[in-house]
């Protein structure tokens, strides 16, 4: 069995980052720390990082007393996304291998949470993204896929990635895509209200997990997410909480996904910044 | 009270790193892993810096049964400081602020365990740490202090760094100079070994604190180095955790030191990356 030993300084310091989003008292964020350290001192942690992450965030928003701690984050990516959105929209439409190009984009748009110092920066590291190759390449597979499916499932990740994911939905068979999002605040994923603010309403039927869990943990959605999930013929699936909880899923999935992390690094056998198409 | 919140993941990754420095074994590591966070839950955050890093590395030695984990490292910085030493020597005795570059050059020292790459990277930063001018220059009272001081105690910090130590020492009035390192391993400080490899010993005295703690904690040194302590005129300290805890030295000190982590960020309210002779 795994183990994310990696993931618990990493999940400790993000407790630590979003207790103070979410309060400027430091008794709170003391409180809080102590918590999530006390519950990595005796959880297993053979469990997924999305669960391990999960547990951090319920402690800190029942600490905190903060349903959102993200939440100006997030208006923050939607901001500097959407100003972008036009530019890369406008060039997308101008390459020859356009439907690639939109892949890399969307999967680009992942690393908004890394570089939200301002608009340019997010550019840069956008081209930078967009002259990379593949670590590994499936685009053929995909194209294949989405010929045969009817019902696709694209299962969205951060807010302000949204935009992004607009751009590489343009590009696909609109009529057959539904985009998802959480069904409340958890981390910076993406909500209705994210997916609102780029527009994919307008172009898709958009739903929501019908829980507030990073990635996709289909023991934690609802009913009616669950019936969705198994009657679709594809899932579209972004970034790394979804790619680790949708290893097992029981429908054909693509994974979409920028490296961020050494234990993602390791369980893909790709440097850390590779980008996947899988 | 100065609370150290940021210290707790950065201490819990350093002993992840450290029990895989010790072990394989990953039960060791979650082991380590699991007695460190119950640690943290449970102690107080008001204690400086260097106390939660003493506190966490006993842990860590503890769990894994290993003395000295960083043992490996050490011997690789004082390879890479010991193949540089010739030719920053050759370059500090060409210069017409020699006194001043060889202060630099002693602080950049400090860096070695940030940049173990290879010799090249480390002989970058080093330059760049001798173009940067000290972000507080109390140069002329450290001139002074020299002048009139009869025995002055030179304490060191990591090991390779103490190659860099040398090239200062070789400017100060050696006669009246000891240097001090630690009584045993503690993370990557220097011991009587690492001196020894820089070749210190044969220019001036060397003398442990009685103690294997980051710092140099009064409380928990020896009485001999305690006497030797109070019985000084001046005090040369190296790096971080001696600034932390010598702050309320009884004897004079002058702090040489590169600002590494936030934490001392706000301390000295100085950027990290600063160099600074206080």
């Amino acid at each position: 069995m795994l183990k994310f030993h990696d993931c618990v300084p990493c999940l400790v310091r993000q407790a630590l980052d979003a207790s103070r989003m979410a309060t400027s008292n430091e008794e709170v964020h003391e409180r809080t720390l102590r918590k999530v350290l006390q519950a990595f001192a005796e959880t297993s942690l053979e469990q997924f990082p999305a669960r391990l992450s999960y547990m951090t965030h319920t402690i800190v928003k029942r600490e905190t007393g903060c349903p959102d701690p993200y939440f100006q984050m997030k208006q923050y990516f939607n901001q500097v996304a959407g100003s972008l959105y036009p530019r890369l929209k406008e060039e997308i439409e101008k390459m020859e291998n356009r439907f690639e190009a939109a892949i890399k984009l969307a999967i680009a748009g992942n690393i908004i949470d890394f570089s939200i110092r301002d608009a340019d920066t997010v550019y840069r590291t956008i081209e930078d993204t967009l002259s990379k190759s593949f670590a590994i390449d499936h685009l053929q597979e995909f194209r294949e896929a989405l010929t045969r499916s009817r019902k696709i499932l694209y299962i969205g990740d951060n807010a302000g990635e949204t935009f992004f994911d607009r751009i590489l939905i343009e590009e696909l068979p609109m009529e057959k895509v539904t985009y998802v999002v959480k069904g409340g605040p958890i981390i910076n994923d993406a909500t209705f209200e994210d997916a609102k603010a780029a527009g994919i309403h307008e172009l898709v039927r958009v739903i929501s997990i019908g829980s507030s869990t990073p990635g996709t943990m289909l023991d934690m959605c609802s009913d009616e997410f669950r019936e969705e999930f198994l009657s679709s013929d594809l899932i579209i699936s972004k970034g790394q909480a979804n790619y680790e909880t949708l290893q097992d899923s029981p429908v054909d999935v693509v994974f979409l996904l920028r490296v961020k992390c050494p234990t993602i690094s390791r369980d893909t056998g790709k440097p850390i910044g590779s980008i996947i198409l899988q």
